[in-house]
């Protein structure tokens, strides 16, 4: 395989023009070979015009050439064997074994959706049928079905370089859907980002589609993302990554003639609750538990638990003293890019800072391109008075929310902006009062769980990985399992349609 | 049944005090008795925060409840009787069987969402058992649901009293969703709205549900609204009226520290596109029918069929000569409110003065409450030259659109906005060239039809009555049909929940 530092668009490859980056290497923060060219607005223009071009076709094609070449992008993408594994851990500090499983992530990914295409579902087809003796007005004839909403732009994000970058949810459910993709690549991975890219194109070749069904696009600062979002060719977005990056992309699609919906999945603290029960029989374990969930990958994933509530106790003191035993023991990690890694240490100085917030216990401390787990206790009143708590501190870092009782513990609930994920802990006792409080959960973050940690998202029909604003701009949907095909899908309804006339499915 | 101008908040009645206003009989522009008091702050304040506490446990009802409950407000709508009837023909100057008909529309919608409730698919149950053993991981137990948003905003439109106004299509599909209502009344018929708003106060009351469930507040401007669309407690609003006053509420929505989804219904011409087949073989049947359609309720359909495209040669001279023939004969009729006659005769004006429009036919004229049907024809040429030509003109004005080909056509085609639909007029010979256009058309609209014309919506499962903006704020979306409950609701995932914490529907 060859990384150039190409521009992939339509089936071909171009240098970019305007201006150039090179991959970094997570761990020492040193430029990578190999140099990326930027695109310029005609390369956006290009990518934009064939990916509409492409849609043409690619929206008709039948359901098993759809599945197929999402299976031969799985199939492209373990072919390129190691270097992908090597090129990834180099770009972003992450180690083999969690980028061998997330490669196998993206690949059951697109074969997911594989299956999700062959069943047909998506389609939702409907036939309500006429009856011309119906009175006082004859009754028509009336088929549904979904239609692709057209091309789809997406936005690699940092912290998955496989499962949601360049072939990962959106390019696959996107691709599912009937719609083109335009990916602009993170800069936090580009060689990762051409690899994965090259496989696409060569899928798109050997299943014979029109080459504008994919293009991948390199930025060295924030153009062709807005002009691609912005393009009236573009009908939908896919972005995983900051609250300010994905509210910007809102705002320019909002703006449009035609507003297009954009699907960002930006922020989140994800509250762990530990009820009294749990506390007192295991709080150890938990302790335990909670700092894996909390280190896992340098802790740079959307559904980190960055927020622990519970009603200060000596159960909690307990809780606590075990996690203050365990962090010490927890290395420093690279992060993802060294500017994540600058923001997570800025972040955690904040809360050091911060008067009414203490420092519980840190691990090990690095270079200043890892980062260093950390663990802060505040009040609840503390929590309620200063809004800036909230904030999520992207990495390992937690704080626990100490309450004077379960009513107090409420009062922050109702304090909290949407989440992805809220965790419950509880034993058989705190199941009423856990009862009791699903109904206000489930307003509040798009999944649930209970006596586990968020940070494993299992892609699977039954799985909500969105959740109320800022969690993402619209709770209506998911970016993991296949619910998130519907994303990009609209309906249209057929009157009267002679059969010459009717889609073949409708017939 | 009484009407006394009183705001109905959760169970009660009272008197706004925030100015007042009467209904108006639209045939003289004369105020009917009784004065309606319009809604303070206060009074918003207070049906919010009544829906959100009624949230709490209409959203847990059980389905069998849920249904009963909407067939109990057709029930009470009927219960009624005349007088509703000839109230709305009084404030709307629409006909009686127009009304009976639309009435009957309105307690099918109720029914048959009633059927949609207990059929129970909307709650999209998705179950995907765990798997304790699988390796590296063990595999989560995960269920989903679908949850209603939460309090719906509702905006009466003028053109419907009764089938999109206090207990419509939008205040159907929330409450079958599980979402409390707040109903801002249109000042076009606040006599009828209130009935209506009382009926399903008992319906409220007759299943015992929180008297927050339902609202229903007059407003003499926009704050009521306004207020509503910003109100925190307000989820999501359901709004068919103007592309400004549709606009509007997307930016206050879109501004809210939560952004929150308005389905507004705006603006469609709806073009009818005649090919030549069709055309040479019965250009006067279909210029009957398009007559009969464009003068239907004084052309005041979201649906009216503004636009016709078709090559120009003789058979569009016979199609326009037979228009042009059964117009005059078409009498004044009497608009909804009085700013919408003048609106309408604005427009037709507009038309009249502007350079390439040439006046084809027209009915006959009446009042100044009144409109008077009107039809006229440019040029592709300038057509696609003035952009002002794809204004909707609300009312039964239609333009002819003249084009030298039917390549041409089609560029007409691409110069145009979101529908809400397009009808196809073609005979045996025309189906090549129909089929080749449908995927464009798909792009363009909710609904397409063959033969036929848009005027008549259907309530059915396989309906869209939505289209890509401006049609709607939203084109995922249809405002009639089974498929409108989907507005309403979000996906929540429950991750290894213990049994007696689930919701009762995942057990």
């Amino acid at each position: 395989m060859t990384i150039n530092g190409s521009l992939l668009i339509a089936g071909s490859q171009k240098r970019g023009t305007a201006g150039e980056f090179s991959g970094v290497e997570a761990i020492s923060g040193k430029s990578l070979p190999i140099s990326f060219g930027g695109a310029s607005p005609d390369d956006v223009e290009a990518a934009a015009a064939q990916a509409w071009e492409a849609f043409a076709s690619y929206r008709e094609t039948d359901l098993e050439t759809r599945a197929r070449f999402l299976e031969t992008i799985a199939e492209e993408i373990e072919a390129i064997g190691d270097e992908l594994v090597v090129r990834a851990m180099a770009e972003t500090g992450l180690a083999r074994g969690r980028l061998e499983g997330e490669r196998a992530r993206t690949t059951g990914q697109l074969r997911l959706f594989a299956k999700e295409v062959r069943a047909g579902r998506f389609q939702e087809l409907r036939f309500d049928a006429g009856d011309p003796s119906r009175k006082p007005v004859p009754k028509p004839d009336l088929r549904l079905r979904n239609i692709p909403v057209g091309p789809v732009a997406v936005f690699g994000a940092s912290n998955f370089p496989l499962a949601f970058s360049a072939a990962g949810g959106d390019t696959a459910s996107s691709l599912a859907a009937g719609c083109p993709v335009v990916v602009k690549a993170h800069s936090a991975h580009p060689g990762t980002s051409e690899l994965v890219g090259r496989a696409v194109q060569r899928a798109v070749a050997s299943a014979g589609l029109h080459p504008g069904t994919f293009s991948l696009l390199f930025d060295t600062g924030f153009e062709v993302g807005q002009s691609l979002v912005a393009d009236p060719r573009i009908r939908a977005v896919g972005f995983t990554g900051s609250r300010r990056g994905g509210t910007a992309l809102m705002d320019i699609a909002s703006r449009r003639k035609q507003p297009i919906p954009v699907y960002a999945e930006m922020s989140s603290i994800n509250p762990v609750i530990l009820f009294p029960g749990a506390l007192k029989s295991r709080a150890a374990d938990i302790a335990a538990s909670f700092v894996s969930s909390l280190v896992l990958g340098a802790g740079q994933f959307c559904t980190n638990p960055g927020l622990i509530l519970a009603v200060g106790n000596e159960d909690l003191d307990a809780f606590i003293a075990k996690a203050a035993e365990l962090l010490p023991g927890v290395g420093p990690q690279a992060m993802l890019t060294p500017s994540i890694a600058k923001a997570y240490s800025e972040g955690v100085a904040r809360l050091q800072r911060h008067p009414e917030v203490r420092a519980v216990a840190a691990g090990k401390s690095g270079s200043e391109f890892e980062g260093t787990a950390a663990l802060f206790e505040t009040s609840a009143d503390a929590f309620l008075a200063h809004h800036e708590l909230q904030d999520e501190v992207f990495g390992a870092a937690g704080l626990v929310v100490r309450c004077s009782d379960l009513a107090q513990l409420e009062q922050v609930l109702d304090s909290l902006e949407g989440q992805l994920t809220i965790a419950l802990h509880i034993a058989g006792e705190d199941e009423p009062e856990a009862r009791r409080l699903v109904p206000k959960l489930e307003m509040l973050a798009g999944r649930l769980l209970v006596n586990g940690f968020g940070t494993g998202v299992e892609v699977s029909p039954a799985m909500v990985h969105g959740g109320p604003y800022p969690a993402t701009a619209d709770g209506r949907s998911t970016s993991v399992g296949t619910l998130a095909i519907y994303r990009f899908l609209r309906p249209v309804s057929y009157q009267d349609f002679t059969s010459a006339l009717l889609p073949d499915a409708l017939r």
